[in-house]
């Protein structure tokens, strides 16, 4: 089998392995989830309590430029924060069961979507224990992976976890009979959800939007199924549809935490921005689609990262 | 003269006085002008070595949301930052010799454009020592301000000083003779300056775009005018069109400083946004429109405050 042929030592932490300092993850601990499975290391540090509802912890995470751009252009990778704030976003990793990107994403990136902290599965640590699971959203399955796309190659040196692929109830055909091969032979899997239901009152007052003809899931459909297969925590990373869908705000309220990177720099117009639809007030007036509340500014290299929780 | 008729005693500072710590002072002051004129207070705060240029020290201040947005919609004053970021912004007044607003900003706020800390002329202090010059950025002569304007009936309670006004050559006599007598009446003036000219080849590769049609000053002429009006540091404060113009990359090299709020909430799309013009490398890529370095960040209130120069 393809997955133990290139099966490495895991014992030395290899070169990419990247450190974020204890110290540094002091301030993150009130907006992380509490640890659930087994196979998370205790922590050391006071952390949220647990959620009433039986939904996953939903932790919101990105970086942006000063005028809220994830990139440049769509399609196009910006690295846009420092070092030490990528290395933020792979501790986050480890803290979480499992780590979400929209299709747009693994289209630009082709990312390897594994936990490169020091320590973890494939860093120096044993097995797969710490690695989330990668999540694809892609509710048309327009992904043509293969398996020498990096999130299988990552699998494949044991380094991370193979993806579930999330596609809308319907589109399952979509996917070719050799994509669900690979897609299964290093553990992965194909999970359907429902669309969203087009309100028949919209309570934004909005016509429909680009955002609205990608084929939006129902987000609560998709954190029930994730809870039912173990995944009691979510870090959803982007990209633009994906963070501005969850942020609207008939969905906000499903998420627990966000951890928002700021660099220090205008990308300029023409990026792919951070900013969801508008919201209108009891008397048709625009007011703030999102207000976070109990919020922490730390500086981290020359970005500032933003901890919240969204005010419902 | 009304100037002199409701004139009020200054000597104990009114209740809308603030107060900005000196302790919160102290992160902003590598980004502060050096005091010039004998008007203002010596500091005891190391300050930045004067510009090597006879223009006047630019610092661009404002707040945005997470979206970058000054304002929910055009026209419409949005409260965005805390307490301590508008007491932040009256303390910076009074370290400038003069600030400015775009003409958008006088016909939607109506504002007073005066300092109002505890110390200033007016506000507890003698005459309008440490009142910065009013200057409404008017390039077409559209502001039909009148003596009950709030910052002529500011001028009148000795709480401020009355504005210039700017407006582009040519556009002079679209400022009415009553308007005209009224401006002099309170010691404030006109001043006119050349429009921007078209460049043969734009550096940026773009097409001229909205913010292109509003008749653009030459900044280089107009902070030319200014150093030859004893002013030396000029604080600019909003709107969109005049912030976007002065990080474009023709302009960003005359600023020297920034001090940008940024409040933890998104106002959502359709919001006056801060974003310059896309600019594009020598292969015409696009790339980072604008980046800033000695880079600080200042939680304050529930705000951040971003202290930074532009990298040219």
């Amino acid at each position: 089998m393809a997955a133990s042929e290139s099966r490495r030592d895991t014992a030395q932490p290899p070169k990419e392995s990247l450190q974020f300092p204890v110290l540094s993850r002091v301030f993150l601990q009130p907006y992380l989830p509490v640890s659930l499975k087994s196979s998370s290391s205790p922590s050391a540090y006071p952390q949220t309590t647990p959620a009433k509802t039986s939904l996953p912890h939903v932790t919101l995470t990105y970086a942006t430029s000063l005028d809220s751009s994830l990139s440049l252009a769509p399609g196009t990778q910006t690295h846009l924060s420092g070092p030490q704030s990528k290395a933020m976003t792979h501790y986050l990793r480890s803290r979480h069961d499992a780590i979400l990107v929209g299709v747009g994403t693994a289209l630009a990136d082709d990312p390897g979507l594994n936990c490169r902290i020091t320590g973890v599965g494939g860093y120096g640590g044993k097995e797969l224990i710490g690695q989330p699971r990668p999540i694809v959203l892609d509710p048309s399955a327009r992904w043509k992976f293969n398996a020498e796309s990096r999130v299988f190659r990552t699998a494949r040196e044991n380094r991370g976890k193979a993806p579930w692929i999330v596609v809308a109830q319907g589109n399952e055909e979509k996917m070719s009979l050799e994509q669900r091969k690979v897609l299964g032979s290093y553990g992965g899997k194909l999970l359907s959800i429902p669309q969203r239901k087009p309100e028949m009152e919209d309570p934004t007052g909005e016509a429909s939007t680009e955002a609205e003809t990608y084929a939006a899931l129902d987000w609560q459909s998709l954190l029930d199924t994730l809870a039912q297969q173990d995944v009691y925590s979510l870090m959803v990373e982007g990209g633009g549809t994906v963070i501005n869908d969850l942020l609207h705000p008939r969905n906000a309220q499903l998420v627990n935490s966000v951890i928002i990177t700021i660099a220090p720099t205008y990308l300029g117009q023409g990026g792919v921005v951070v900013s969801p639809e508008r919201k209108l007030d009891s008397q048709g007036k625009p007011t703030n689609a999102v207000r976070f509340k109990e919020v922490k500014w730390q500086p981290l290299g020359a970005d500032v990262i933003m901890c919240g929780r969204v005010e419902v």
